[in-house]
């Protein structure tokens, strides 16, 4: 039995780790960390975890927490886990970052984008992007983790097969991205009221959004060239899930079977990755509660282009279930261990 | 390991009874029962299952079906488990039936408020009322349990320890409830369409809801005198859950300790009932998915009345919860396997 | 051509006054008062009204806009319209208070349940409770109005009429109420969050809420004698709507047809309030967006009891279109010039 | 004041007709047909226009309608109306048709894409797209008028000026679609139940949406050659609404003022399209209930694509307004009349 400690724990993604950790066998949690909620009872944020958690909220003092767990997960803004982080940390307790400060290995792209000076350039080279289906090696032997983003993960498991078989032609790579509200945090603010995201529907981001290099960074990798895409996430009245819908043109012809058989053969065996049956749509309640990504394509010959779609809980698969599933393989757990939950429908 | 099978394991509670049982350790699911999929994948209909399940759904030869099963879970409409059941198959297999056919005692007040013939009269005296916190130990024993109904079950744990300690007047109690909309089932109907319940709140059945003999039937037992009650039942625009919000009028002066301490006294070592803390409401989402109930109350003094509130999953413990912690009990398993969910927030 | 003044124009009550008057055909808007908006353009607050309305907003100088203005709403929380108001103004201006600062005739009972001092105690004898319907005549002559609260107003009417005619016991009235969540207004708060309001429900302020004793006022005057009720509100995940459940112990025998007939008698002329028909339960979907109020009851001679039901929608009738109904009163415009519009489904 | 009959009634789109008309000062409804509800009070399948509407659902006669109005809609299936349709109807009556039915000008492409041989082909010809701000002067001057669909009235407007300048080119444009559930119509299947809708997003019709031609026969007008796209349809969890995301490759380097410039020379002058403030996206919420398109584009010179983005709600523009639009052109009327009413929000 591993000690976990959260700096986070009472964001959407933190409660999805608590949440998750509680049914883990193998791991207890030994921090719950929150700024903002320092000493309130962690059952007073989430009322759900009434009578299952009695412990208090806890500052982010990273060194001090290093010293009681062996793995801490940061789930916080952009910034901090740089901030703290320190090689004494990294001695003692494995870290997995949920935040963006470790996913892009140019520093200059992440100052960039987040406009924000990296505070711990040293550490970038080491930390594995944690993409578990995809670097799954590497992230067993890892003292730190940049676990994806959601829209990342969600979109590179859908196109990384036909990129990296050269059936597609990189930069004609158009994402168009849809997401639940808890993507956008559980901070105070107008544009996230029940008012304002009901019933509506909108893009954000447009061109602009900080998930753009990091998904370009991962394509790059499966193509083994420089890749520029098109990404625009919307914010969709739900609570959870990410759709992804991509648009590429095709570089030969292919049939139905061939590009089936790709998918197939890069996920056939994976635990979290379901190639959907033929003509079968990914539906983001369909896998809702779960690490389950759902995958799937169509091709269409009159533009000779191939749709190729994802569908997957933002808190889980895209956050907080990608973190456990990583802190399992960087301590020799059962891959699925903690994340066996069927998906909850309806 | 025991083996299960469903009759109506295609609508939504029966949906949810597989949800639960794939995660028991004691249970597998060999029988899927669906007339209207006979033949087709379990999967296809509830695609969250693709790949979790495998098999076909088969139709509701419950007598073959007890001869391949040791408990037999019927999530069908009235009318069903009463017209298949008899005794070679109670003496086969237990039965949990999880429609309304054997809750209620009197036989005509069931044909009444059902306008229906009741087909199997001769096992209404066996079977036993599966409110596990008020039967437990009849339940133990028991062929045949009658699984409550959803709003019944929210409204008599919420009600139950003030009526059996005399502290509220009976007749007083007015139900008014609160539920999401799976509780309307999985058939297509006009009523039920995306765009008739979004943006919407109506009351409905009122003064003539089904679930009211029931209701009444087990307050009068925990009374120890015959009740009358008001239920009014309404639709609400989410998935899941149900909130009772119960009043009735004080028999005595009691203050918030002494009412605080009989809640204690009756739920305080109950797994599935969370009496929350003074002055928090109970909120259908803090249980969403899990086989809790939270109740709290607040005395009025002004009107001399006490206002009893409840929140549960209607499809968990309000329906296939209920009905696997019935089936822990009747094999002796723990009550709580299968049903350790942390509720999922948000 | 009257012109209108608006302070706490970028609240939803606010935004709602705007759209109505904006199809007025006797007034125009000459003053959007929002202090936390000033010298922006409104409709970069309010993005339906782009290129629709063009001023930019103004302070809360209601000093400076009685000048400018025949009639001023204040759309604003409590407190602040009695801390502005003054001879001067009501002299040169009429004005329409959508806060509760002048609703309640008792200044102890207003500044005990609202705790706050009250600042202009010497109007309170002079407002008119704009409740239409029933205060007709002295709101044609009134300077100043206490637009009733949003539960206040479908509470009162569904339960006025069985009230004034002696059928039920005012004593016994409780009262079970839903809500939209833009009754919660445009604040950024974390419990108004969209992932924490939407698939979920929950009474709020039980037995403590401030529009208990404006709803205990007005029904008093319909009895004749003082009234303490029960009033449970609730949150709804939806944008706009209210419905209230009322629940009362019938005085007399009664048949349905003799109920029909007195809400009738009452309500038969108005063109706002429709009584529907018999178990036609009000749902609030079939008055949105309108100033409709949509009543009808239920007898249960099982418990002697009736429950009264009425649906409207809470930023129309009950706030900025039962204020345009004022305003067509004071000015002798048509009643429901500017709230012609047909309901909006689905 | 003229007369109007609508066949296809209580549709989601023939309601909406009904709450457009009742607020038009030119027209009357003078037949509410509807062949699933003949002799049933109008207002017991649309409680919203219960004591406004008191009518009874007529069938779907349309000669003998053709002789008691002066314009007929059909919002009915495709195939109806050009069942129906004849010269001596269209001799007596203006036609509207809100189905697909002479939409195409290609008889092939129709009948191949609907799987239905197509019955009055000799009135293809004839009929005029009515899209009012494309088509205005064929459109004054028609008899039959085929009202577009709502996927291609957003899709076609958004792209239409950029293509007609020759900014972008057309084969490579890809529509990605967003659509609220009362675009699905009121019929009852299990796919359109709350509870399947709620909490999901999911695309359909991938590649093989039926809306596709029609977008391509539009915007191969504007382009001068043929063009295929690719089009992506999703269902949102929302009742009103469409927001399409389209993409092209831009075939010349443009600034944003340049860009701005064109979108301001097509639509300046419109009342119905409004082109936002640079980086405002539009959004369905600030539409809804009225009959706008609000647009918007962005530059992304990292692809050398323009993203261009519309809103509108798909009963109104998408359906019943434009159709409202289109009567007011074909009679004279001023082409707002009936569809000044102001966006609601929330």
């Amino acid at each position: 039995m591993i000690k976990a400690g959260i700096i986070g724990a009472t964001g959407y993604a933190g409660g999805e780790l608590v949440r998750l950790l509680l049914n883990h066998k193998e791991a207890e949690i030994a921090w719950y960390g929150s700024r903002s909620y320092v000493d309130q009872r962690y059952s007073s944020v989430y009322q759900n975890m009434f009578q299952i958690v009695d412990a208090k909220c806890l500052d982010d003092n990273m060194e001090q927490l290093a010293k009681e767990v062996d793995v801490i997960f940061t789930a916080t803004p952009q910034g901090l886990c740089a901030s703290l982080i320190n090689e004494g940390i990294l001695s003692q307790a494995k870290v997995i970052d949920l935040s963006a400060d470790f996913r892009i290995k140019d520093r200059k792209t992440y100052e960039q984008w987040y406009n924000l000076e990296h505070k711990a350039p040293q550490f970038i080279e080491e930390a594995v992007y944690g993409l578990c289906e995809i670097n799954r090696e590497d992230i067993k032997k890892a003292r730190l983790i940049a676990n994806p983003g959601c829209y990342p993960t969600c979109s590179t498991l859908s196109i990384y097969p036909l990129l990296k078989e050269g059936i597609i032609d990189g930069n004609t790579v158009i994402i168009d991205a849809k997401s639940g509200t808890s993507g956008a945090g559980r901070s105070a603010k107008v544009a996230n009221l029940y008012c304002e995201v009901n019933e509506n529907i909108k893009a954000y981001g447009v061109a602009t959004h900080r998930h753009t290099p990091e998904i370009e960074e991962q394509l790059g990798y499966a193509a083994g060239y420089p890749i520029h895409i098109n990404f625009t996430p919307h914010l969709v009245p739900m609570n959870r899930g990410i759709l992804v819908t991509a648009y590429a043109s095709l570089k030969k012809e292919v049939t139905y079977e061939e590009v089936k058989a790709i998918y197939d053969a890069y996920y056939g065996k994976e635990q979290f990755v379901r190639v959907l049956d033929k003509d079968v749509c990914p539906e983001t309640k369909w896998v809702e509660g779960s690490n389950y990504v759902d995958v799937n394509f169509k091709l269409d010959p009159r533009t000779n282009r191939v749709i190729m779609m994802g569908a997957m809980d933002n808190l889980v698969k895209g956050a907080a279930g990608q973190a456990v599933q990583n802190m399992n393989l960087m301590f020799g757990f059962a891959e699925n261990e903690g994340l066996q939950g069927v998906p909850m429908f309806p």
